[in-house]
């Protein structure tokens, strides 16, 4: 096999596999090359994607060692993305009666979500999580893309109990919505003891429902590693939780004049 | 830059952006070679992936014209993955109360997810949809994945009419069951007149909530151009639709023996 060869297959096969650790060994075997040859291409895939920010290639060690692949997002990436996603945000036909916005279609296209899948990947990757947590039904495709990234499984509590799931666990919450106590439930087989958590949604107001998962992942012994949403509102600036990181920030909607200002969220500002 | 650098770049952004044109005249410049020396690179890249059974270059002409990838999945591949997918599911533990099954956490792991993305992009790719159509919660990252994939949006129908996105259209259905009527909507803003759609979801029984699914594309003025699930029930054999694709056949689940009978579906016996 030549080389040019080998590197179309080995860079296809690192980015299809995010997280995978490739055994050099297999590779050389399964290639009919020296381990040798096989260093030098993957030295040449590294140095071209940390070149482009665009992913990094890691040694893992032990018995189920090997190389991996990790993504990476550059900073005049991230930035490109926040502007498309931005213009796209600011338009003000998403302004919805009663003060809601209409940002489904954003992640619904699989560019935009893709590139915030990568992002958040990027950002949560070194709190080494074990499973993505979230809350049907908006947060799903984040929680679904971003599992693709970090190569970790996704969960999905419900909002009623659901009887296709077998015995579940539940918690009641404060919807920062309309301020009703809700429920939501999760498999009990869904989490692992002592599992590290990754929690994700698309948006936040005062970040109840968030609380509720954290309060959910307390029943499992869980710990929660991250929080991440798609965007949070400025108001009210006192939120239940903590602390999280936001891609964007809605700082102002008026229904009345047909204005909508939104930013970069603290995912620019805050470095963990 | 040196070709084995300039194969990298090329292969990593081509994998990393399915279904979209790549312009050779932009490409040649951003790159600094002769649009020959692109070709040739290419030529490699698209013998690669066509021998490995993984992904096709295609060029697009006219005016957003370019080299645009597609992906694959060789049949020996596809009985790779069928065999993992069967055997996690032959699991007697998946057996639940009432007949129902747990197949959560087998859509929840990424490697199967995207693995099960390819199997349907491949196999829809012909019937050039526009739009992926399911609805909440369990059809989600199916939809989600294969969207990825065919470089096309995905919208969700909702259960309940929901405040967050603005006006929308309703139907009414059966649901398999339980025979009770229930509505599904979906956002006026979704789904364009004359688009067309591909229908995904998990899990299907007698079809009712598929042909709802179908019920709101005429709404639309939508065609339907696909429709796919996971896994179908062999029983009833009546379904309320007249065709459909499934990855997974559940061929016989008995609750007291505590067998299950898992097959391939009609993906791999019925050729379009």
């Amino acid at each position: 096999m030549r080389r040019s060869e080998r590197i179309v297959r080995l860079t296809r096969h690192l980015v299809d596999h995010p997280g995978t650790a490739l055994s050099l060994t297999e590779m050389a075997e399964h290639y009919g090359v020296a381990k040798s040859s096989l260093s030098e291409d993957l030295a040449i895939i590294r140095s071209v994607f940390e070149q482009d920010g665009n992913g990094f290639l890691r040694t893992q060690l032990g018995a189920n060692g090997g190389i991996l692949f990790e993504v990476d997002v550059s900073t005049t990436r991230e930035q490109e993305i926040m502007a498309e996603i931005l213009a796209q945000l600011s338009d003000p036909q998403r302004i919805l009666t009663g003060g809601y916005m209409f940002i489904t279609d954003v992640l619904s296209q699989p560019q935009i979500l893709r590139n915030v899948g990568k992002m958040f990947a990027k950002l949560f990757a070194k709190e080494e999580p074990d499973v993505i947590l979230t809350v049907e039904t908006k947060g799903i495709p984040l929680a679904v893309i971003t599992s693709e990234y970090l190569n970790i499984p996704y969960v999905v509590a419900r909002r009623d109990h659901n009887w296709s799931e077998g015995p579940s666990v539940s918690t009641n919450y404060v919807s920062s919505f309309d301020r009703r106590i809700q429920s939501m439930s999760l498999s009990r087989r869904s989490i692992v003891q002592g599992a590290r958590v990754l929690i994700l949604d698309d948006f936040m107001k005062a970040g109840g429902t968030i609380k509720g998962m954290i309060a959910l992942m307390e029943e499992f012994s869980a710990t929660v590693v991250g929080t991440g949403v798609f965007m949070a509102t400025a108001e009210p600036s006192e939120k239940f939780i903590s602390s999280y990181r936001s891609l964007v920030t809605l700082a102002h909607m008026d229904e009345m004049s047909g204005s909508v200002v939104v930013e970069p969220g603290n995912y620019f500002t805050e470095r963990m």
